[in-house]
């Protein structure tokens, strides 16, 4: 039975990789921040739906809840086909901005960036790679959104300091627990993903400046990143691609 | 007046920094971390000694401490020509070691080393770049100490994912600074440098397999990395470059 689990389901472009990962896998846990009224003792909640649905309230950077999740999964399944980590920050409604100068810089808001733009994908890893495995012919495929400006040899503008280093972070903890995967064996592609600039809430305060065809739906931007994952071989393993099958240098 | 400043003054690197720096300017701060004994609320420190060296208690993440060294250097002589930031982290006696496998990733250790490794490199930049410009022709000079496992496309071995991964945020904080300087037109090479496997603390615990011959002094790897600061054009800002100045892809 084929498994796919999204983080950041409730975003602009996690929600649409959990409707386009039901049309491939039998079993979609659709994971969430968790709202304040919650009870975060009793945190993970997964909700089954009918159509293979799990909607899950969890907190991707509580360590507790990463391991009951894999836990639960491990007991039921044994497996991981598709793993997508689709959170990620650029701004908030409580003061996050990315950096126009270095004046801007503030240590607390790099903190939180790196927070949940680089380290949710190593603490995802280290508590779902035991799981990542597929026996066919096709591998298993952890991938995480990325971002293009996280490239430091394209980076041609400067600015936004903090978003683009948890970025390039990212994408060296992606290419070290690619190497990590291949080395036991996982039959695992991990790679890193940028959408292009797609219309969610992430991109809105920026969107004067991008011409309409270049700001792609959540559905465009997903289907496309879709069709790279669907046709990856394991020599892909610790890869960057953009939305069109492009790499992107690192 | 030459005046440089050394972060990361009591390291292996940074001692030997402070040294060579002092044959090239009239002024060296050579900023270290402060003992436990001093009192936090009167940081930072100066003591001027007779040969222009003058010795810095401060801790580099606070940002008041910055703030008041930029504001006392300012007035004293109106701009900085060379900064080195040689602090660093890979391990330390609480427990902190690099991971082996992303089993061992483990979120406060993450948080530690990206705080040195990279925040540290934004924030001293925060406060000095209005002070970083050169009247003649060489540029004034910005070095970061980085780390060739910190290249995400050099990177064969894995493991290291926090400590990899916080030297690949700092070269994209590097890149990006260079930008901004480049658009202020503050004639300044913000360069990163890996200066070679050094036998300093930082190392020690890693020297088993290294031959003796890659086993470089501190003051072998200074003088070379000296040999590039000393030879820098313009065209080298944003560059990453190995003791032996040759530049190491991203
Ligand atoms: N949209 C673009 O143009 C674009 C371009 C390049 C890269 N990307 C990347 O694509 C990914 C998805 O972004 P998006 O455009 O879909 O943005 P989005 O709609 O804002 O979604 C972001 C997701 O991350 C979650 N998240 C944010 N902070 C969190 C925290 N502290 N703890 C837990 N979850 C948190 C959000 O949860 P809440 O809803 O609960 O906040 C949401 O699920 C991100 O990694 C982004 O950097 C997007
Ligand atoms: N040695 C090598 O083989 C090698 C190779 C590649 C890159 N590098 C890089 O070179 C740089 C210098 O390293 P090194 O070999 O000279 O190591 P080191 O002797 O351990 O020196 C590290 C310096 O960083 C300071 N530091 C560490 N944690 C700190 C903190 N939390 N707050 C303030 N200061 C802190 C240390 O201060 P304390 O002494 O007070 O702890 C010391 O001044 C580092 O960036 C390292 O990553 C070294």
């Amino acid at each position: 039975m084929s498994i796919a689990i999204i983080f950041g389901a409730n975003g602009g472009i996690g929600q649409e990789f959990v409707k386009q990962a039901l049309e491939r896998h039998a079993v979609v846990y659709a994971c969430s921040r968790p709202s304040e009224q919650s009870d975060a003792k009793t945190l993970p909640h997964i909700k089954a739906m009918d159509n293979g649905l799990q909607l899950v309230d969890i907190d991707v950077l509580n360590e507790d809840h990463l391991k009951n999740l894999a836990d639960k999964i491990s007991n039921q399944y044994g497996h991981v086909d598709l793993i997508v980590n689709a959170t990620g920050i650029l701004h908030d409604p409580n003061g996050l901005q990315p950096e126009k100068k270095i004046e801007d810089f503030n240590l607390d808001n790099f903190n939180k960036v790196f927070q949940i733009n680089t380290a949710s994908t190593a603490l995802i890893a280290k508590y779902f790679i035991s799981l990542l495995k597929k026996s066919e012919s096709m591998p298993a495929v952890f991938a995480s959104l990325s971002a293009r400006v996280g490239s430091i040899g394209d980076n041609q503008l400067g600015g936004w300091y903090s978003y683009r280093a948890s970025k390039a972070a990212l994408n060296q903890i992606v290419k070290t627990l690619s190497i990590e995967v291949a080395r036991r064996n996982k039959n695992t592609a991990v790679i890193a993903l940028h959408p292009g600039t797609t219309d969610t809430k992430l991109s809105k305060p920026f969107q004067q400046n991008v011409k309409p065809e270049k700001l792609f739906s959540a559905y465009y931007s997903v289907s496309k990143m879709f069709q790279i994952i669907d046709n990856l071989f394991l020599e892909d393993n610790g890869k960057f691609f953009a939305w069109d099958g492009s790499t992107i240098e690192w």
